[in-house]
């Protein structure tokens, strides 16, 4: 097996098969190739060509391979289906996958969709799932799972689990239930392998056993399992009953959206796009935080004016401005991605004031050091000793408070329960400019007497 | 079971508990605490007060929390025990895991450590795994895992299973290989509860199955892992035979680490660090950045002198100059942030000309209504219509060029097998201030016709 490699060559070739219309190498062609390959495919044609390659395939593959599009791609072959079709890929997917699905289709044609689900308890699942809160742990979990009554003995257990394990695509653990529904614990697959098959589950199961609460967030979700180093984790309801479980590979999948998501928030891209995405698209995403950047320009703009009557004696002040702005922007950035990323990570301990030093005595040697070299170039430079000694301290001074904005806002917006990712980048550079220059022109007035 | 969490409350009761010598308080405390929540303890306290807690522990919990350690405390804590106790810890953890270990410690100490491995097959495992690249598939895997020979019958696979399942903490998969060790196949523990117990393995294993080579990337693996949903990856060498495989678990941590390292990039800070890392490691990890800052604002400074004669008649051009390189640097940003992260997902299909007339259009759009806004603004603040339409048509232009650097660079350096990453940040920001700058006086000149 060579890796999948979706190249040009090969994504002109697929749409030369299509326009020509030869289904039956298309088809030899997707029978080797795995779900998320063909939907890689997919997602790179046009709506329409994607269209006619999906529905070339089989009923079980097109299913896995819907869950992989692209939300546009999958709309429009959606929308070229009956419900009964529908109905019957959904009836091929985990009940979360479903759930998803469901949950994207127009409302008027939902209850057809359902009503044509042959197996009841899948449609039953899928309906409990779509009351969950998309951005909670309900919202992932699925309902496959094996469980087993605590009351129990071994071999009824295996029996149960044999039935249960067909439904199920990866079985992680066995959840131990009471009577109630409610979560005692868990056997593992590899218990029940060198376990003996006689004694009573009470006495064999392990009644440590980490859960998330339904309502819980997707993000504490990921951190819980990656720092226990878990696979699948069972999702309880408010009195401890249990009701799903959710699976590592899902929150590898929420694991990156959010590292994407900070990543374009420090870059300021305030929308989930792609490169591909279209320009409109794009510009929505990007327009807005370039307008603040315009606002904060002119505001700069306007305090440079104030300052007017300096220009005709020292005008090498001016010309450090960008200077200075672009300093204080980048330390702004700096200490705000670091505040950023130790909140993720919960990995702050101490008091706000304690950081705020921190970044003070960081910040204040990062710009002696800088301050420094400053002052000998421009000194020597333009010989003018009194405006270098400006700008240098200047450079120091901003730089400190540039650290100190940069950690107090997101650790503010924290605190406020705002996402703190939306400090680093655009938001921080424009404040730090503003009150960078702001600070800069009146030391330098100070220096120099102006 | 409530989640655990380490408050400053918490970790001071700890520490008084340490300081006060109450060692059975604190062994009954730490019984009933996941070795995950032990490290997060240990790695707040002091090199001292942690090596303590540690040394409290029994020794197969020792084992799990060693691993979980920071860098900084894992070394104290190693320096403080036996080549015989390490050998005892190593003895408890994956082969994996162990060779992390293994090579951190210092090298006159390896050889006796490994002699002191009671189970020579483990002591070999942990050999076989230091020879490969840290940064790399074989770095990553570890030796435990389960398999069978394609000649085999069910029967003598489940005894050889029950007694490989005892060295491996989760059973993934269970590889098929032939006489010469190669990887054949799979079965899945599925088939296997579900599957009778007398047909030969030859008959029911699956023939196609997922691998890595040894040499391959952390990243490359993360990303098959994650496209196709695998929680465990079986590695070949070179020939194809099964030398190891590699769980879901690692590779969330290079997933996490990958994303972490390119938000730090993109903030302009070039090492690993933390918030809680010494100032020294901070500036280490930030004056670079900063310093090429300083450079880019030289350069501003320089050419912005080199117009000086316009400062007289116009001195609102200068006024505008933060603006520009604001603009210019965000734009930048964003061109260049979703470009890095196209490369990252392999999400970029096309060619590099066409990419880049995209990313014009789209400055231009950005850069008209953007232009049109400041122009109106300009004009009827200042009153001076040629410097506020040289001002807009400027932003027009500027914003065009740093989208177009934006987007080239990145590009640029992953031809060239650099990492893209690091575009993103204060890089792109500085020489797209310069360039901005540059264009804003030539234009401006231009127009005002001085």
């Amino acid at each position: 097996m060579t890796p999948f490699k979706l190249t040009d060559e090969l994504l002109a070739e697929i749409e030369l098969l299509i326009e020509s219309g030869k289904d039956s190498d298309l088809k030899s062609f997707m029978q080797d190739l795995h779900y998320a390959d063909i939907a890689e495919i997919a997602n790179d044609l046009s709506e329409e060509s994607a269209t006619y390659l999906i529905k070339l395939l089989d009923s079980d593959k097109t299913s896995d391979v819907l869950i992989e599009l692209d939300d546009d791609i999958r709309e429009s072959i959606l929308n070229n289906l009956s419900s009964k079709e529908i109905a019957e890929e959904l009836e091929e997917l985990d009940t979360d996958d479903a759930a998803d699905i469901v949950g994207e289709l127009p409302q008027e044609i939902v209850e057809e969709v359902i009503s044509e689900i042959e197996d009841r308890e899948h449609a039953r699942d899928i309906v409990d799932l779509l009351r969950y809160d998309e951005d909670s742990a309900g919202g992932l979990m699925a309902k496959e799972l094996v469980k087993v009554n605590e009351n129990w003995n071994v071999l009824t257990c295996v029996k149960e689990m044999r039935a249960q394990a067909e439904n199920v695509t990866r079985v992680h653990s066995i959840y131990v239930v009471d009577d109630d529904d409610k979560l005692k614990g868990r056997l593992s697959l590899k218990d029940l392998l060198t376990t003996s098959t006689k004694s009573p589950i009470k006495d064999i199961y392990i009644p440590k056993v980490d859960r998330v609460n339904v309502n819980e967030e997707p993000e504490e979700v990921a951190k819980i399992m990656s720092k226990y180093d878990l696979e699948a984790i069972p999702v309880v309801d408010e009195i401890g009953r249990l009701v799903g479980r959710i699976t590592i590979d899902d929150i590898v999948d929420v694991i990156k959206e959010e590292a994407e998501k900070d990543y374009q928030l420090a870059a300021g891209i305030s929308q989930d796009v792609e490169a591909d995405d279209s320009i409109w698209d794009l510009t929505r995403a990007r327009l807005p935080w370039l307008f603040l950047g315009l606002l904060g320009g002119i505001g700069a703009a306007a305090i440079m004016g104030g300052f007017e009557e300096m220009i005709s004696k020292h005008a090498i002040i001016f010309f450090f401005t960008p200077l200075i702005a672009a300093m204080a922007g980048n330390v702004g950035v700096q200490s705000s991605a670091i505040i950023v990323q130790g909140l993720a990570n919960d990995d702050l301990k101490g008091s706000i004031s304690n950081r705020l030093i921190k970044e003070m005595l960081l910040a204040a040697l990062n710009g002696l050091i800088l301050g420094l070299v400053l002052l000998v170039f421009t000194w020597f430079w333009q010989g003018n000793f009194p405006a270098a000694l400006a700008i240098s301290i200047s450079l120091v001074v901003v730089i400190i408070v540039a650290g100190i904005i940069g950690t107090f806002i997101p650790l503010f917006l924290d605190k406020r329960g705002i996402d703190p990712a939306i400090a680093t980048g655009p938001f921080i550079t424009t404040s730090n400019d503003i009150f960078g220059i702001l600070i800069y022109f009146w030391i330098a007035k100070v220096i120099l007497g102006i």
